[in-house]
């Protein structure tokens, strides 16, 4: 199956837009990249980059003629977008986007959709904590995996094309069920970016003096939780609005626990502390062996050599040199 | 002020105890470096490791004329610990700890220690996810903090030599009220650590067929998660027993806020989920800022290549070269 494309449509050109049009354009996969934007600015800001051939503040002008439309704008903008794009697409064309959430995706979509094009949702499990065209890089997706969650009435082929073209960005490929993802999106993402976020909130509630030593001694824990608290406030305002009954289950799941661990520290109950803290690592275990994750201790992070040895009894006894 | 010592004696040797001997070796800080622990098979691999130069199943004989001694096992340990070595440690010597928590350690340690010994408990914010003597290397204070909490009648000169040990080993020193430090590190580390622990204790309940789902789609935020979840268990088992009253309070205003963020995801109150989500950017920022993260993104991690550019249209004419 060929991944190749004539013309790609990036309707949005945050992160993921921009390592789209990287790596399709590294790979070979399209002829032409139309990159349209809402702001002139962040337009402006991808032509410097280099990112496409066709930029432009009009969706509709970026999708006429285009074989592949990928929607990368933030979800609460999908509506008003397929509204405008919807009367020009070009017939024939794989419809599809990249937002965390897709059964609300095809609510918003597929009505201003004609029945002449393939709207195939789509989710790259991928990202950092940067936004923006510049965040965008062409490795942003190997290794990870995409999920693509077509419609019943879109042919095998047309889904396998696509699937074909995320492969050869280095994704791997799933397919599954709206309503699925949704519900296995909250609790791998949804939940931990609401948890980060809150935890964050706390702090800033603190008072000052002790919010200044909460940031010194970040490394211990709350550091790794501002980086997920760092993504994308508009994203992630919509992820929340539009995935409300999955995210609402989950946490409920989550709370439910947390009032029994909760209830162990108050208790000062140890083995149930420790049974509970040694469970959790098979599942860690297994993020590794599946590929997801690095062993490298603390992410990899780099770590800084310690100063050179200091002969400290020669300093002692009448060295005086500070050097 | 000289860091220099001539007897060091690490009681328990995980990764904090093996860090400590690298560097400590590595600075020229110490002549002798004796390595006590409980079991001997850790034994045995301190001494595979080469990490000191005296071996001993017998804390007393560990610290038998050593003018620096650090517990560096699990809290849950010190009270045995300090009734063993209590009576035969040197006069003059300077006694230390590596525990996460500082009040309940004066508590249980004070009261054995002979009046001739000054006892300045510390923490080291530092650590991976990784435990056991293997898992330390020479570079894992550097640039870190380390918090040290002298009771008031510790000479201000001893206080200052042990700051210089961790100094020479990288650290950054900071002293403080040992009440003070737990409540600031309950927000900072306990309640991150538990509310990690809490949210993969949530997919260990799910049902399998939902479960390899999420470890597939980890990298989406849970990944993170799952690290500081893969802490040693009985390490954090202790530090929720001993730093209930801390842990407790700041869970307390984490789940207040929880609420209202529930309440806005339920009610659909974008304006306000937008705006929580933003003011968590300044935090992140302060802690590069602070020299405690790097701006890498996805934390260092390393991204793979995207597989050769496929000439896709090639292979589909006639190419069938699988290679």
């Amino acid at each position: 199956m060929s991944a190749h494309f004539r013309k790609l449509a990036l309707i949005g050109i945050g992160l993921i837009g921009s390592s789209i049009a990287l790596a399709a354009r590294r790979q070979g996969l399209v002829d032409v990249i139309a990159i349209a934007t809402r702001r002139q600015e962040t337009l402006d800001e991808a032509r410097d980059l280099k990112l496409g051939d066709i930029y432009t503040l009009d969706a509709a002008e970026a999708v006429r003629g285009a074989d592949l439309v990928i929607l990368c704008a933030p979800v609460g903008a999908y509506d008003a977008l397929a509204r405008i794009i919807g009367p020009v697409l070009e017939p024939g064309a794989i419809i599809s986007d990249v937002g965390s959430v897709k059964e609300h995706v095809v609510k918003v979509v597929a009505p201003h959709l004609p029945k002449t094009v393939y709207f195939i949702p789509g989710h790259p499990i991928a990202g950092t904590e940067h936004s923006g065209p510049s965040a965008g890089f062409a490795e942003l997706f190997a290794g990870r995996w995409c999920v693509l969650t077509p419609g019943a009435d879109v042919p095998a082929d047309k889904t396998e094309k696509l699937a074909a073209f995320w492969r050869a960005m280095g994704s791997k490929v799933e397919s599954m069920d709206a309503a699925h993802h949704d519900m296995v999106l909250a609790i791998t993402s949804h939940i931990p970016h609401l948890v980060a976020y809150n935890i964050v909130g706390t702090v800033a509630d603190l008072e000052t003096a002790t919010q200044s030593e909460v940031i010194k001694f970040s490394a211990s824990g709350f550091r790794d939780f501002t980086r997920i608290a760092a993504s994308d406030p508009v994203m992630w305002r919509d992820v929340f609005l539009t995935n409300r009954d999955a995210v609402l289950e989950m946490l409920g799941r989550f709370l439910e626990d947390l009032s029994v661990l909760q209830r162990a520290v108050r208790t000062g109950d140890g083995a149930s502390l420790e049974a509970m803290f040694t469970r959790t690592r098979a599942i860690r275990r297994s993020i590794i062996d599946a590929g997801q994750e690095t062993t490298a201790p603390d992410f990899g992070r780099p770590h800084e050599a310690p100063p050179e040895p200091t002969v400290t009894f020669v300093r002692e006894h009448g060295g005086g040199d500070d050097a």
